[in-house]
């Protein structure tokens, strides 16, 4: 880019921000988590996932909504569940723990659940399926966040925009990996609109009164609406039943509740599921894998794209070329790490 | 209605039906099973898998594309991967066999799954999931079908209709299901509209060009579309990827291939993921089903329905007021009977 400052390799942006994170007073354990997420986002040109989370990170840590030094603890009964409390501290260490018994179970059963409860969700969920990937493993992940999006055929807020992430092991490159919220739009992305004083495209939110509004300030008062209308809603729900009240953690209205604001980061719990291709198609003929090619094949034959194609050509010329910070956003990380909590409000 | 020439029960229905499709060569382990499957979706009022079922599963007999009489084989080495060889059978016998253990391996693992291998499928899935829930677990199952469905950004058929149906039980009532194509529209839906001589609505379907189209017969020559479009295209992928080549079955571009018309029942797999919410609840406080109850009330308190709803409100009816089928529908059932495989093309 035009006006690109700094240009970092991914260890040295990782550092950076950890040695932010430390200083706003979270613990070696989560800074480093945390900040290998942030620099994935990053890296990955995944903005809305990159440094600019800082920030809210910071403010989660001031307010008091999140702990700073809280250990997980894994808890496996050596059944096909298995738990990570995550004592109210940011969700990355806790997957961190849980992933590697997660794959181990999911190789010995053939299908295994990790249940994460009571962490402050942060980072995108696609992290987390594409590290069970790179273990030959498929996955799948969910997670309520808070009550912004209402049902459809409903006037005010309930689910949350509820992300949805799958990947699937590929023999070469990277994987097949998905990541979406389940409504229509991120919050980000009205807000973004707001700033610009332009209009929501149609279906995107409704209005306080639960009227149509292409109007972004009247959406966010007002509630975001599902993708695909009544069967993205049913997904969304069905997020909020598994990732929510099943594992006994909070939907996104109890998570909202809790917070009162969706200007912090949010606390509540996820559910990862891991599957061994292997283990489910043995004894029966051809390879999954090399069937899940011929299908990428056959969709990249058409001209359609696969998700995540986007991030990955951002992941890959950072590594040729290293993660470039505009001007800008390495003012950023200078004040936050000269000013700490004190950067934020 | 107007014209209701037969009223039957349940049980009543389910037996003719079954007395046609042994008259048409099933072996009476799939003739009540499939029966009680197309009985249970005219109770419903799910016309499109009720009795108007009945001539293509008999065509697709006569074609001799699926076996009358293979027995299922269940194949359990005891981890959380069950697995039922249907032996190119019609699936709910199939299903029948592997549900109950694996209902009970939900139970002991918390989490377990059942991999249909070699059927022909048919019904929807909800009979499935249903039958779960009613076992107190969640479940969530996904099949592919043959390939009718461009991937969003896409030019040609290459993905199924690849439904998607979830459960999760409540403690009095129906449980919360939903089941529904990961296309915008069923293929039948299109037919319907190319006999009416009605435009398709905008977003349904591409012709075999690959450009948008609202005529029906343009559509059912060229490819009909994801709902949600990009996040819809890749909910039908991970099914072709996990109800497809996980488990060493067909995609839909496989089972059209294996299958050379769309006239017919596809012959592929099925995946069905069982979970048991005190399992995963466990040690957590509340009760898991105590707060879906609590989500239902808010979605219906805001004026919003739960999905499935007319079909329990049409089940209900036939409880009191019993089945109640047309002069012509009823004319239909006579006129199979009467004539068996003769009755098809």
């Amino acid at each position: 880019m035009a006006d690109t400052a700094t240009i970092l390799d991914f260890d040295a942006l990782a550092l950076r921000i950890g040695a932010i994170l430390r200083r706003g007073g979270l613990s070696a354990l989560h800074a480093e988590a945390l900040a290998r997420v942030i620099a994935a986002g990053e890296r990955d040109g995944a903005k809305s996932h990159g440094i600019y989370r800082i920030e809210g990170c910071l403010r989660t840590l001031k307010a008091g909504k999140v702990s700073p030094d809280a250990v997980p603890e894994l808890v496996d009964e050596g059944a096909g569940v298995i738990r990570v409390l995550a004592g109210g501290a940011f969700s990355p260490a806790a997957f961190a723990l849980g992933a590697p018994r997660l794959a181990e179970r999911a190789r010995d059963l053939g299908f295994a659940a990790l249940a994460i409860n009571d962490c402050v969700h942060f980072s995108a969920l696609w992290p987390e399926v594409e590290a069970l990937a790179a273990e030959g493993l498929a996955a799948l992940a969910l997670c309520p966040s808070y009550a912004t999006v209402a049902p459809a055929g409903g006037t005010r807020p309930l689910l949350g925009t509820n992300p949805v992430a799958f990947a699937w092991p590929r023999p070469a490159g990277h994987p097949y990996v998905f990541d979406f919220a389940t409504s229509v739009a991120a919050r980000g992305e009205i807000e973004l609109h707001r700033r610009a004083g332009r209009p929501l495209p149609e279906g995107w939110a409704i209005d306080s009164a639960g009227a149509p509004t292409t109007d972004p300030a009247a959406a966010l008062s007002g509630a975001m609406l599902p993708f695909g209308a009544h069967k993205g809603s049913a997904i969304a729900t069905m997020v909020e039943l598994l990732a929510g009240a099943m594992i006994g953690d909070l939907t996104s209205q109890g998570a909202l509740d809790a917070l009162g604001t969706t200007a912090l980061a949010p606390r509540h719990g996820e559910l990862i599921l891991a599957f061994c291709p292997k283990r489910f198609a043995a004894g029966r003929p051809g390879d999954p894998l090399a069937a899940g090619e011929h299908l990428f094949a056959a969709i990249v034959g058409q001209g359609a794209r696969l998700p995540s194609q986007r991030r990955f050509q951002a992941r890959d010329r950072s590594a040729r070329e290293g993660i470039a910070l505009s001007a800008d956003e390495a003012a950023m990380l200078d004040r936050l790490e000269a000013l700490g909590l004190e950067a934020v409000d």
